[in-house]
């Protein structure tokens, strides 16, 4: 059965790295992947042609495919757009919700040749692997009532922090399973001193934990938490969290590897259906130089061939591939040091082709 | 006139550093500083006592005192209390919310004699000087409606994250006064992408912009801002941010300087009483052991000294002290390094009085 994957470049630098993607996926059909790419308009470029972050089209094209691959959206072009449902972000957050993809895969590892690019001392970030599972389609995001409405003569701005057990026991079962895939250990963020929300988030945490008797549970507020992957980031192995607290954390362990344009992340659904794409953003500031990492968006067709297509053998392929030109001392400028070889965009793609 | 200072020791370490504190307000007393010091229970040490943990006795003490310093509150003796305003939190949000404290300053700066603490690469962190202004009285702390009832068969968490203009207004015109005081640098923290009550936010920094020429306002996501503080912390001179966002980004940077030990805070109000209290937190694993460091402790009373009782020269002494406990080579054990004396609180309080 031929899969469809859709390619969505989006904005900033996305249609650049998308670019190297889809050389990439080309070279899988020939090495024998059975699948059908088609390309469509999401964030900002969307919104230019069609007045909407995620026009209809996009969005059935979306819902028809096996696996979606997304550069990146949004941009300061956009930033003075009033309403805030035609931005850029919306396209993105419009296809979480109607995917209904929830569960979010977030991993932050250390690539043995890039561990003089953290900020952090070598010994304390050598060999890191953490995976963050983020609650992707409730919390804050998406709760409602929402608003900036007119109160007591004078505006206030409101937004709804919620979950119900039925979303917290699905995003919970998804690391469970992940830890006990890893290395046994999941610890949930919360604010239980605080938040109510976040105190049902840890009973339903607490509930499930006897139904994984292999995995270790542990709760941390979301301020030590913080603190803690600054700290000592190797004492985590799987964490689970919500949407607003995953995105926090989630950017901050990423950039702990000092190299997030090479994390690729996944957000699935209940059948499987995933979306992939980079942990990094649309950096704007560097679009249309042809000197962006395209490194996450090309691990990110790893992750999707690995998750969505139960392609394991050809996925290694690629992150061997992209090992192989790391150990060739290749580097875009975001990760170059002394020592090694400054490559553009198109030629990173080149070489993780040749390396194929 | 006599200031009345309230001491509050709480939970956890709270006592032992408490205690330096209170030797070192004695010493300042025979210096001649005028005040007048009382103690009083909050926390889980109260809840124990009176099964509250904001007596209304410490709440009145507190009402009228031109300053409380605050140890710590907390500890997992009572995490299993199920009613949440039972909990030792409630009394530290208590005294918060009715003293009216909405402007909590947390510096996170590096001492250079503890450059090596940091898990920072020290080029990355030397010189570090960051001042969060995190908004304490408002946001989804105290938003309403909040809890955890049944709907549609199943129970849902909820909380309120609401900002009304005016409380917005009121902490923005604190950070721009502290820009000006200053490097005149402020990053304002949201994530106005997403979430309505931002938007407000970024509009309300905005619009008092142009009354504060002298300072140069930036507005970052929350998500880069965790990443922009472990990629390159000295961008930041005052960020200013919303009561959950505060919480989570003063820690990390907080942690930054690898010594979260000696780091006080201030949280003041509109008359410009303050509550004075470590960074750092109860640390019940260690309680007891009089190994904890009081240096966050006392450098509390000097930020007390200079903000709320105007005695800067006095709060210049205690700060010298300290450094000149630190250029001896003494440590407690959290920031002990090779070829430094490892001391205990007591022997730490002992250093710095003789300092003093
Ligand atoms: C672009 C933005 C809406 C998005 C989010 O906040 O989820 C991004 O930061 C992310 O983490 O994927
Ligand atoms: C103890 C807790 C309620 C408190 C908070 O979240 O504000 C603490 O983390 C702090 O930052 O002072």
């Amino acid at each position: 059965m031929t899969h469809k994957v859709l390619l969505l470049p989006g904005d900033g630098i996305g249609p650049e790295i998308a670019a190297q993607a889809a050389r990439l996926l080309k070279a899988c059909q020939e090495a024998g992947l059975d699948i059908d790419v088609e390309e469509a308009l999401v964030g900002g470029s969307a919104y230019d042609v069609h007045g909407e972050p995620l026009p209809a089209e996009t969005l059935e094209k979306a819902k028809a495919a096996s696996a979606i691959l997304l550069g990146a959206v949004g941009g300061p072009k956009w930033d003075k757009i009033e309403d805030l449902s035609k931005r850029p972000e919306k396209g993105l957050l419009g296809l979480r919700k109607n995917l209904g993809l929830f569960g979010n895969l977030r991993p932050a590892m250390l690539y043995p040749q890039l561990a003089s690019a953290s900020s952090l001392k070598p010994e304390l970030v050598a060999g890191l692997d953490i995976m963050i599972v983020r609650e992707l389609t409730g919390g804050i995001y998406f709760g409602q009532p929402r608003g900036i409405e007119e109160r007591n003569g004078e505006r206030v701005g409101f937004n709804t922090y919620i979950y119900s057990e039925s979303e917290i026991e699905r995003i919970g079962r998804v690391a469970f399973e992940m830890a006990q895939k890893r290395g046994g250990k999941l610890c949930s963020v919360d604010k239980a001193n605080v938040l109510e929300v976040t105190i049902l988030w840890r009973e339903v945490m607490e509930r499930l934990a006897p139904e994984y008797p292999d995995v270790e549970l542990s709760h941390m507020y979301v301020d030590n938490a913080a603190m803690q992957l600054v700290r000592a980031p190797k004492q985590f192995d799987v964490v689970v969290t919500g949407n607003m607290f995953g995105d926090i954390l989630s950017d901050a362990a990423a950039m702990l590897t000092g190299s997030i344009g090479m994390l690729p992340s996944a957000s699935l659904n209940e059948s499987g259906q995933g979306m992939y794409e980079p942990c990094h953003g649309s950096a704007p500031d560097i679009a249309g130089q042809n000197i962006a990492n395209p490194l996450a968006m090309m691990l990110s067709v790893a992750m999707m061939l690995r998750y969505s297509l139960n392609e394991t053998a050809m996925a290694e392929r690629i992150e061997a591939a992209v090992g192989a030109v790391l150990d060739d001392g290749l580097r875009t400028a975001d990760i170059a040091s002394e020592g090694t070889r400054c490559v553009s965009t198109v030629e990173m793609g080149d070489a993780v082709l040749a390396a194929f």
